[in-house]
């Protein structure tokens, strides 16, 4: 073929070598976010120190920290503090482990936190998915009812190993596998495990005796059904006010964002109105059902406790590793959210790290699964904290609730506790984000609506785990049919584009124009041949007898990479098109595919002169050697 | 943003409805081929000639079959025929079943995939790696040196499954499956089943009389090095014999391809040699282990042998499965590379179809799993068959063969079956292959290692299965991590390139370039996301303080789709901008792309005006603006 005068050189640069690009490749894959990039041209000491402040990140700001700041921070901490009172106690009968758990839970976590968190907003506590995954995974092995020594053993075990889980997955730099839980999935899977939450307070709100163990819609409708019988009007009047109150004071705080604090202190405000009707009528016939007792002092040591007997040691690995990864998720998202909104940066890893710390030692102290929920979070934010402080002013509020009030609180009636988790969990059913996707993008809304059914009516982890592979699915397909197109030239002008959505583009005589998307290989190798072969049989069909095919020019440019059996492909492709009398050009192949090319001797079958820097070029030397043929005949 | 005149409309059109989109989708995965194709614009009653046709090829070539053609197959069949009773021995000797199962296999198959294939080429038989994985697969079950009845009846049924699987691909048009098994996979799976064969046969070699149940090259090299005691020098001499007999016979028709037929036909002389001699020295004390008896008679039949019973049909559901994808890959795969040297095209789900079926009969009547093996059908195709009549003749001979002949090859040695089947294996260890894999793409390499050393030292399925699961992870990482590259505008045109591959490229002034590519969704929204930032960071640092960044210019060619979460993404990445001044300007998205950003309101949110369908245009759009900024300024 004769070159064109206008040519740009294309660069045919032997490849680099292995050890160059494996590098690359482990740092785009490990460190996409370039972490030590602070760190070069400094002198060793100062590296140190930028790394101690790097890695532990109280060392950065309690140097710059002041009174002033400290103001703000005490009457955020407080008031989260008055939050993860209630809270602390739901969601500990939530996971069916004594109510003192979810107090200490709120102690010793956050403390840790606040020394090696990064986010400044970020609130340390229980989540209630989380509190019934362990729940649900741990009964199947431990009725907590018959051996509650064990099943608590058994939860402090489950938060050892999402410590665990978590911090490695911090060290090792995987937070890319928290990308595979897709938004999708996490609305269904919210909401799903809201509904189930929500049905489970009936027995709280109905003052049922019996319940079922299972966590199923199924299963709970049922017992409810069977049991109606027990059902007492004293707990559902007082639950349906308290549950009336709460959502009165959200609508106020959506109404008027100011006052986020009615909403924030209500749970507080439900247990103490609560604790009081109670107390004063623990005599009485109608007697409702407390927390019961709570012990004053601070946690106890737990570290002896953890139990790595296989047969219990199975249900704890596979609890800690489901709830490990869905409270990242939920902690990650929602500290980049509130810092986002700063406009300020989270390193998903180093919260990796601080979460799993945060478990370990949780675990050593009778606590159970921390992370940071999204409620308290944002009244966190809302009651204007700074730093990471008003995390450790809510420790040392839950120390002195620990040490001076715990007892008061255990005439906190349960159909308190159930009104403010249900209260809670409506907030979680999405239905305009739910609405939202099934107007947009209805496999992304089928994600999502597996996830949902998947939990209400199986379990929590198969709703998880199919909603999951459902993405994965959609994620190969993409892989396995990379959408390929055949541009057309616009009129009056040098622009080719597709012709399906630029119906105008025309087709260059004696040529087939086509793009190719993402990378070709293995999985999608065979589609890819298959789809030229019809482009071409299309166009050798459509064309005029005189006209034929002679080039097939690829534009290679969204091409990210190629694999051996995709430069194999090529080469079929090529193979078949021979006898047709059709020549390949390529056009612009990116630094990974063309060293791929050169490397397999594909650019020397073809010929250097076949490869092209932009359409428009390899158009005109097409044309200008077929030029040439006609006049040679 | 004021418009520069030259501009050309941006494809603003409402999308798609969503069945539109789902039809054109459905189509692209599960018919890229486009079958139908042909059917288009005829009248009914030629459609449903034209469907038989289609479907059932032999309505196809029948007609047109002529005697001249019929010498050709003649001759092929007859010569495929005297490799498939040797073969069909060995590999059932392999499987640990009768040898007259082998050649039953041989019979009633290939007349069933004379109707229904559609490969002109392909030699029906059976394989020796799906041979010895049956064995493996349900060995785990049962003895069949203890109940060979039993043993049988699973083999029957794990070949009913595969036909299932196979036929049940086809018709759902699932040949997608078979894509994600690599070509890497495939040379790792066939070294390491080539070698854990070869070992096998050392037991025939050496002539042992106890050998170990286990395939894995450990357990066999301790098995013989544990009876060595055993050995016996005469099949030793013997087995030398052959095996250089037959490297000898394959290296003439390397060198003089004319010659195939001496390399065809050399395994049937060494098992009438072996014959001969053995039925000669068969009173002498030196006896040479024989195949024993081989009872005349055509297929029983075995229908009513498929056992159902949990307890064993779940191995052979197990190795139903494996062992359908296994022949599938293979069949198909052989079928294809024939047919293109003929330049022809086979219709990969109408083969599985074919396989299906015939692996149901084949079940039915005391046949095993059978496809197109690679020796087999090369022969067929040097003997110049011209249809699938070739497999009908074969099956014809095979029936006088077990009809009339059958008690001679009683006397095979079984020494001569192993230098057959290592003859045969030792042609599959790919090693060129594998040293290209090496030297040009190290991942593929692991791919390829991980499946053979897999196979060699753990077992044949977990190979496989850890083969593409790395497979898999890689799939998922060019998902997960794909490649985002800066463009620089080449010196005197106007050419974007990657400013790493071309560092010519220069940055234009105030603006950043960058080239997204593959689709953006949940796996890598968060990266995306980040390596903007990262980008644009490092372009703030390089840029000298007057210039800055006021533009993030995108070019969305290579983006074949998006999701929700990408779309959120793209809204993230606009609003961590907006605080630096820096505004986002959208190049020529896709048609996919489009409408996901007009149904989110993305492009509402962005403004029309931002949205370019080339680079140069968006570049001097953005220089116009800026210096009318600067005027105002």
């Amino acid at each position: 073929m004769a070159k064109s005068e206008q040519r740009h050189e294309v660069n045919f640069a032997p490849p680099r070598s292995f050890g160059t690009i494996l590098k690359s490749r482990l740092k785009e894959t490990l460190f996409p976010d370039d972490p030590f990039s602070e760190f070069k041209d400094e002198t060793l000491p100062r590296r140190i120190k930028h790394g101690f402040q790097y890695f532990i990140p109280i060392f950065d700001w309690l140097p710059k920290y002041s009174l002033s700041m400290f103001k703000y921070d005490l009457l955020a901490g407080i008031t989260i503090a008055s939050l993860a009172i209630p809270q602390g106690i739901s969601y500990a009968k939530l996971a069916n482990i004594p109510a003192i758990i979810g107090l200490y839970s709120s102690f010793v976590p956050p403390l840790i936190y606040g020394v090696f968190g990064s986010s400044k907003h970020l609130a340390v506590g229980t989540v209630a998915a989380c509190s019934l995954l362990i729940a649900q995974e741990l009964q199947r092995v431990v009725n907590p009812a018959v051996d509650l020594q064990l099943y608590m053993r058994m939860v402090f075990t489950a938060t050892f190993v999402s410590g665990v889980v978590q911090s490695l997955l911090g060290f090792l730099r995987l937070g890319i596998l928290v990308d595979f839980l897709s938004h999708s999935t996490i609305v269904g899977f919210m909401g799903g495990t809201a509904t189930l939450i929500c049905l489970q307070q009936l027995k709280g709100m109905l003052g049922l005796q019996h319940f079922t163990q299972h966590t199923d819609v199924i299963h709970v409708i049922k017992a409810v059904v069977k049991n109606h019988k027990e059902m007492r009007w004293e707990p559902a009047v007082m639950g349906c006010i308290f549950l009336s109150f709460l959502q009165l004071t959200k609508f106020v705080k959506d109404k008027k964002p100011k006052l986020f604090w009615v909403s924030a202190i209500s749970p507080m405000v439900v247990v103490v109105v609560g604790g009081v009707f109670a107390y004063f009528t623990r005599h009485n016939s109608h007697t409702i059902q407390v927390v019961g007792e709570l012990k004053r002092g601070i946690n106890p040591v737990s570290i002896n406790l953890l139990i790595f007997d296989m047969k219990y040691f199975h249900a704890c690995l596979k609890a800690g590793i489901i709830t490990a990864l869905i409270a990242l998720v939920e902690g990650i998202a929602i500290g980049r959210s509130f810092a986002m909104k700063k406009n300020e940066q989270i390193d998903g890893n180093k919260e990796m790290i601080a979460f799993g710390f945060m478990n370990i030692v949780g675990s050593f102290t009778s606590c159970y699964l921390t992370t940071g929920p999204f409620s308290k979070t944002a009244v966190n934010f809302n009651a204007g904290c700074k730093t990471q402080m008003s995390n450790v002013v809510m420790a040392i509020c839950m120390l002195l609730t620990l040490l001076f009030l715990a007892p008061l609180f255990s005439y906190t009636p349960l159909v308190a506790l159930s009104a403010i988790i249900m209260s809670a969990m409506l907030g979680l059913i999405d239905y305009e984000k739910i609405y939202h996707l099934f107007k947009t993008d209805k496999f992304d809304f089928c994600i999502c609506m597996t996830a949902f059914i998947g939990v209400a009516f199986i379990s929590m982890d198969m709703g998880l785990i199919l909603s999951v592979g459902l993405a994965l699915v959609r994620a190969l397909l993409y892989v396995a049919r990379p959408s390929t197109i055949k541009l057309g030239r616009l009129p009056d002008s040098a622009l080719y584009c597709d012709v399906e959505q630029y119906p105008s583009g025309t087709s260059v005589k004696g040529m087939l124009l086509l793009q190719l998307g993402s990378p070709i290989y293995f999985a999608n190798a065979n589609y890819i041949r298959e789809r030229i072969a019809r482009f071409v049989r299309d166009e050798l069909a459509s064309k005029s007898e005189g006209d034929g095919v002679h080039y097939l020019i690829l534009e290679l440019g969204g091409v990210t990479t190629i694999d051996i059996t995709g430069v194999e492909t090529l080469l079929e492709v090529r193979r078949n098109l021979e006898p047709k009398g059709i020549k390949i050009i390529l056009v612009n192949p990116r630094l990974d595919v063309m060293e791929k090319l050169l490397l397999t001797n594909f650019v020397d079958k073809l010929g250097k002169e076949s490869v092209f820097l932009s359409i428009q070029e390899a158009i005109e030397a097409c044309k200008f050697s077929l030029k040439n043929e006609k006049i040679m005949v």
